[in-house]
């Protein structure tokens, strides 16, 4: 379901805030302890760090939309799935970046998206946020919106000039990317770019949409990394799609483009 | 040379607070403009920007110091060396990480150290700064400080409590670290531990000696990128050296960790 009354729409930005100051309160309790954070394995193999702060964030982000908006579906990333009656739903990861997280690192964020909601997960992003507690910075994007606030105040979001391939700056956070396929994908787009960095977490998607990089290609992404980022992106002028072109929206496999001439570029590698 | 007075010190990192003020304002006045940066290229063979807020910060701080403390050397990036009477130095980064700078992401910094002069260059660190300008963050370290500020205000620092290498996150800014060798055995630290987190520049040090992260591994590093750094991390009670256990101002491989234990472990796996 789109939402076509800007009353509706400025409200429901207003809630996205809301969700994110909440979650923001909580998540700096327990950012950077002296001595370092603990967390628990949320998967039996591998390192999958979830901190108490991650499960309490959307416990209350919950709790609000529960009571301000109890037709609409929540899709969350530690406490699963509710489904609604309007056709909209909200897609949280209350810190996305975990590792960033529990690494003391300003990369992680709160992300918040309100999607169409479709019968077996969230649709298309209509509008989302993208927060950086400890920056204090905040990344808005759709109906009608694009701009952020942070250190220095508020400003407008929009994507980079274009510019070739061999002179963009592409992130992602993890070096190996995915599975071998996958790392070998990007690393022939790495090998083509100016610049490759690596660590920003969901950072790296409000660079882009804040016109200061030209991609971020990532993979093994849940809804709720991604549905925030396409929003705020596509706001700001971008692209984001899956490594086919197709909608991204469902994560798995990501890449955002400043433009359609780079995406058109890097897909083309990607797919090999 | 010692400096014993405790006046002496005290001014000594009010001075070098002045000096990050100085860089602080001029690197974020160039700092994420709509479209992105741009940069000259130093060297002619790959890709090493140099911005004009990074020469011109070098250049604010130099005045300062002339006017200040003319008896001192000055070590810096951008502008050389400039021989002292004193015995003292000051090494100078006005931009350390300016690919982070570049690209938007708040991991750089601005980088100042005393050091003891030597007759071929900076000698030890006596007191460092590592200045995040985009967040508002100033680490310091030395002369009984070990503390900083930042959006929550001032806290002291000191490094994590020990842990076993299996459990430590280790920290380096590219993943190809330095040579195809050095390269090698970084990873092969890599392997031990519990977590690696790249892309943080100058940030990685200050993160090691909050308490957040344990060991920080780099090769290629310059003077001026690790007198600040070891200034900072030493007072917090961490150890800093190469990859030989030597000293590390000079730069070259820097093995950074949060305590003896640790240490020897990671100087063990890199020694092959």
């Amino acid at each position: 379901m789109q939402v076509q009354d800007p009353a509706e729409q400025i409200a429901l930005i207003a809630l996205a805030e809301e969700l994110a100051e909440s979650a923001r309160k909580i998540s700096l309790q327990h950012f950077r302890p002296q001595g370092g954070i603990g967390a628990a394995n949320k998967l039996a193999s591998g390192f999958d760090p979830v901190t108490e702060a991650d499960r309490a964030g959307e416990v209350a982000m919950r709790a609000i939309l529960q009571e301000r908006r109890p037709q609409d579906g929540i899709y969350g990333e530690e406490h699963g799935v509710k489904r609604g009656t309007s056709g909209l739903t909200w897609v949280l990861d209350p810190i996305d970046g975990t590792r960033g997280y529990m690494s003391g690192t300003p990369t992680w964020g709160v992300l918040i998206a309100l999607c169409e909601e479709e019968a077996d997960g969230p649709g298309a992003p209509l509008m989302g946020v993208i927060d950086q507690p400890y920056i204090g910075e905040r990344f808005i994007g759709g109906f009608g919106r694009s701009d952020m606030t942070g250190p220095r105040g508020a400003a407008d979001l929009r994507v980079r000039a274009p510019r070739a391939l061999s002179e963009a700056t592409l992130f992602t956070t993890f070096p190996e990317v995915g599975t071998p396929a996958e790392g070998a994908a990007f690393a022939r787009v790495a090998a083509q770019v100016q610049l490759t960095r690596y660590g920003m977490d969901c950072y790296a998607y409000a660079l882009l949409a804040a016109g200061q990089i030209d991609l971020v290609i990532e993979a093994g992404l849940f809804p709720y990394d991604v549905a925030a980022p396409i929003a705020v992106i596509e706001a700001a002028g971008g692209i984001v799609t899956n490594w086919q072109g197709g909608p991204a929206h469902r994560g798995g496999q990501v890449l955002a483009a400043a433009n359609a001439e780079l995406h058109a570029a890097a897909l083309a590698i990607l797919a090999g």
